[in-house]
């Protein structure tokens, strides 16, 4: 009888650890495994920047010239980047890695855009790179897009990233807070 | 005895549960987690059709223009959408959301393109995103393409979206009925 | 005694047997579950070579024209190609398969581009599609990208593809080696 109790209790024991081995912060709970917060800064030339100016047009709707994102919200405009990313709000703070990739204003009644792109590392700090793609309507205070996958430090992470337009200045400027949360970190 | 064979008995039953905790519709038997068989309408700006229009070419190669696909089975022509999402496949239901993103043109010697986009979803039945790429063969009846991440009511999301064109009316109106299976939930 | 020891022991091998279970080349060993290595060739259109190239630009940045990569290091150069893979590097040998989609030249002070692109078989070897997307510092010897999603024969997967220039000459060729390393299969 003494046996038999021994054993049920091992039994729930190890039940209850198998439990906790096989949930381990990826069903239910949703905490993040890992968090960064991040900005970046984009400043698209606009025929008079060439200097300082971090990205580029490169394709728009018939008619619309790549100086000058154009009407109907930008809709069809495409701009290239490669844009500091900081780890405050402040462009002249030292860059602690390159946004690279595109995005493409894609609605013609209000401001939203496309995004597929990727963080860039290569330093103390970090070391690898961050891919993300989605959906961003600017004009939401939050927008969630998808990581979707990482390499280096970031190896075959996946998670959220919540941009929030942290300054703009008319056409030419623009400053991302990006809040990274990853929900898978191997 | 006795003692034995019940703890026997009780590890077999744990054995098996344990199992089904561990492979739970992730491994080896791929029953779809969640479904949602959606349409969406492509209505490509020629010049003429400006109203109308949900998507526009925005870049082509050299020498083609941006108000018709161009020859070469549209090779390079990449088109922007912002296209309505419906359950049913009438382009005049009301739409549930908004298929954004981008798809370009990608063979001389057939149809073929490749997509990257997501559905836009801010309605009582789903608030979120879900973003998908991949490669469309047009000319197969059916073609698969990845879902690597989602937002809101699909965040975190993976899995497989079948295409198949349900109908097209030359190089101005397409639809296409989209099959989302998620094999990953959260 | 004797039936507790031999209850202990089992449940020891249990554990084992367990652990072994839920941490299956997932967690911490990063063993990869399946591994390819394949070449494509990229020919890209230069106004001469019609009837040979794979690929051909079709967006840059202003006064930049569709068939010269361009200045500043190509930035904002986006090219659409339909690339042949291979599995050795001889550009002549069967292609297996096709690499379509998109890169783009992305910094105006070194090459660096930025990949989204799919493989795809149909072939006795393979069957179905590999996606990728990332970042690719080309003047690095090694770059890792995103296996971001699969369908078909690499349906769900997810891995790290290592880029290796093998091979270019001047601005019209070029051959990339990609080791495909797939660490969640399916």
């Amino acid at each position: 009888m003494k046996n038999s109790r021994s054993s049920i209790a091992l039994l729930l024991f190890f039940m209850f650890l198998s439990i906790s081995f096989v949930y381990p912060a990826k069903k239910k709970q949703y905490k993040p495994c890992k968090q960064l917060v991040l900005f970046f800064h984009d400043v698209v030339y606009n025929g008079h920047n060439a200097a300082n100016a971090t990205s580029s047009m490169v394709a728009a709707r018939d008619g619309v010239n790549l100086t000058n994102l154009g009407d109907q919200f930008h809709f069809g405009s495409m701009v290239i980047f490669d844009d500091p990313i900081t780890l405050d709000n402040n462009f002249h703070s030292t860059p602690i890695g390159r946004a690279q990739g595109m995005y493409f204003y894609d609605t013609k009644n209000t401001y939203t855009a496309w995004l597929g792109f990727s963080f860039v590392f290569n330093s103390t700090d970090h070391q690898g790179s961050i891919n993300f793609i989605g959906a961003d309507p600017l004009m939401n205070k939050t927008r969630d897009i998808s990581v979707v996958g990482g390499t280096g430090d970031f190896f075959m992470h996946r998670g959220i990233a919540t941009l929030m337009t942290d300054s703009f200045e008319g056409e030419v400027y623009f400053r991302l807070r990006v809040d990274i949360k990853f929900y898978e970190c191997w």
